[in-house]
């Protein structure tokens, strides 16, 4: 096999499969990332089994073949070679030359008979919308979702298509997240829990352009996005996927109309006197235009006044400050709305149009 | 005590006498900044009583009065406040009101009396540089010194200033870096060993301004360093330097002119194959017109070749890849010059000035 690439090119591709490639195996090979060129197209593969990355890269076949090389040591190869020409040629033992100007790196490889290629998915039931759009709404849900899998339903996103809305969904147990996107083009109906890792790992290597499209197909137990010159498989995760309709509510006691940025910052804030160890919560005092953040530590006390507006009773309620700092990040809004009931009810922050829902459950707090 | 600041000035303060700050200690009042208004002036003192940095600010006495505030609390509140006038007021028990718009932050302090001031140091001996030459001294021999204190004279540098040269040299048993200043105003002859640690505290708050010119004081067991409205004090290493001049020689078999970047580059690339467990080390392969830069380990082989100017004997030499890429990244010039004797013996990379002498000692390979 013999091939060059140029250095912009070659970096790009295996970034983008790099998503796939596991930090820790026990399956050597799935440390490597393919090389195929047995046809007239050269192909990137990584696949951990449980997600897969195939992408397609510019480049010239000087003579056919494949081998799959391990993927760190390639990668930090190609990011430190010149920007100019990069050549791999092999030798029928695998042996992988890649050189650039005046350098020649000889690494071992692999033959790529043992690797696992993407699954062969239906192309049946699909979406279109914009990569940005996708990347933005994971960017906005995914810090919802639990981090152990204590509840392996609860490390996944639900994505659910009905009458051309895509809703995703993440939750935790303590709050949950809400995105709602219209979609413009074709969209089957369709209802997955996708993993909670795939979503991450395709979020950095969607593009920010707006006009670009990504293509995404369902399958019983499969998920495939489709953009650019890049194919992304994963499974899913099976079972059904919690009934949050029951968990919402539009009935509220207290309405808040807030400035998005003041709130975030005073928040921010009284996170100083918090000890991670102690669990305080902040304490919210709504009355008539005004909303008072309030904190009482070991390390001291803060207290900050907001002007609000306020439809409905006063209320005095605590939160984990985390959960509210999470939500406000990835609210654009200037303006926010908070619909309360009681202190031991959920508070959510949503807009009119419930393009957004994020429902955070308050904690428990003495008053002094 | 009342004081008012901008919060710009307030912010600038705190993060200079921060570098004074111990991150552990035993003794609770040294994790704390002295505010000490109790004359006409404001200055905030720290001191781990190795290093000592105290700084006046601007701002404006309302009332005066002294108090000591955890550094690390205050200093989080205030980078975290609006921008706008931050007004700190303090009780009788030394809690502390921190204010700004509509923050009202109230922490405990504790009386400035246990503070340990700076010393008095006599202004008798004295030198003025430019803050960005020190600075850049620093940065461009730190590197260089012992990391662990096995040999406490190895973790701190010569200042010695004789015939208005100012010579900063480090060195760890493996490597020496020497730089040497012109100083163009007064300037006493002193030697001096001075912590690495303050070194390298002093080198972040120095400005980078070619025209701010820093005073620096030396007497037998301290050393001051005036600028701006801050002074910092520290402690010196006692005992005599170890003797460098007879480990330099201007003698040499083989001159190499060099491309630093290319050569600069190719080591960074080689280092990719070498892992930190195998202590493999980079060899030279010097001929005519021609440094052949080799490695070969567990992972793979590089040979890179580079075109030089040679004058003398061809050498084979190995080295500490670490050591070689640490001297080149401070060395601002496009071409440097290698002299080598043979590969059991030191090399040296230095301008035709000295203003910059960089010692490396070669390691064993084992030629294939």
């Amino acid at each position: 096999m013999k091939l060059v690439f140029s250095k912009t090119n070659l970096a790009k591709a295996v970034g983008i499969v790099m998503k796939a490639v596991p930090a820790k195996t026990t399956m050597n090979i799935l440390e490597c990332i393919l090389i195929d060129a047995t046809t007239n197209e050269i192909k990137f593969t990584a696949n951990d089994m449980e997600l897969g990355i195939e992408t397609i890269v510019e480049g010239e076949i000087l003579e056919k073949g494949k081998v799959a090389i391990d993927a760190k040591i390639f990668s930090e190869i190609v990011r430190k070679l010149p920007d100019n020409e990069i050549c791999i040629e092999t030798d029928s033992n695998y042996t992988s030359l890649i050189t650039c100007e005046k350098s020649k790196f000889n690494i071992a490889g692999k033959s790529g008979d043992d690797f696992s290629y993407l699954p062969i998915i239906e192309k049946d039931k699909f979406i279109t919308l914009s990569q940005f759009t996708l990347r933005e709404t994971i960017n906005q849900t995914l810090f919802s979702i639990a981090m152990n899998d204590n509840n392996k339903m609860m490390t996944g996103e639900l994505f659910e298509v009905a009458n051309g809305i895509l809703k995703v969904v993440g939750l935790d147990g303590h709050r949950i997240a809400i995105r709602n996107i219209e979609l413009t083009s074709h969209a089957d109906d369709v209802k997955v829990v996708v993993p909670g890792k795939t979503l991450s790992e395709i979020s950095k290597i969607l593009s920010t352009n707006a006009e670009d499209a990504v293509t995404i197909y369902f399958t019983n137990n499969h998920i495939l996005f489709e953009f650019d010159n890049t194919t992304v498989v994963s499974r899913l995760i099976e079972g059904e996927y919690f009934r949050i309709n029951q968990m919402l509510s539009s009935d509220y006691e207290t309405k808040v109309t807030i400035n998005k940025k003041e709130f975030l910052d005073s928040i921010d804030r009284a996170t100083l006197l918090i000890k991670e160890s102690e669990k305080k919560p902040i304490i919210l005092s709504i009355t008539d235009g005004s909303l008072e953040v309030h904190v009482n530590s070991s390390m001291g006390s803060l207290n900050e006044d907001i002007d609000i507006n306020k439809d409905g009773k006063d209320i005095m309620i605590g939160f984990n400050p985390k959960f509210l700092i999470d939500a406000l990040k990835v609210i654009d809004d200037e303006q926010i709305y908070i619909y309360l009931v009681n202190p031991k009810a959920p508070c959510f922050i949503k807009d009119k149009e419930e393009s957004y829902i994020y429902l955070i459950l308050p904690v428990n707090f003495t008053a002094e």
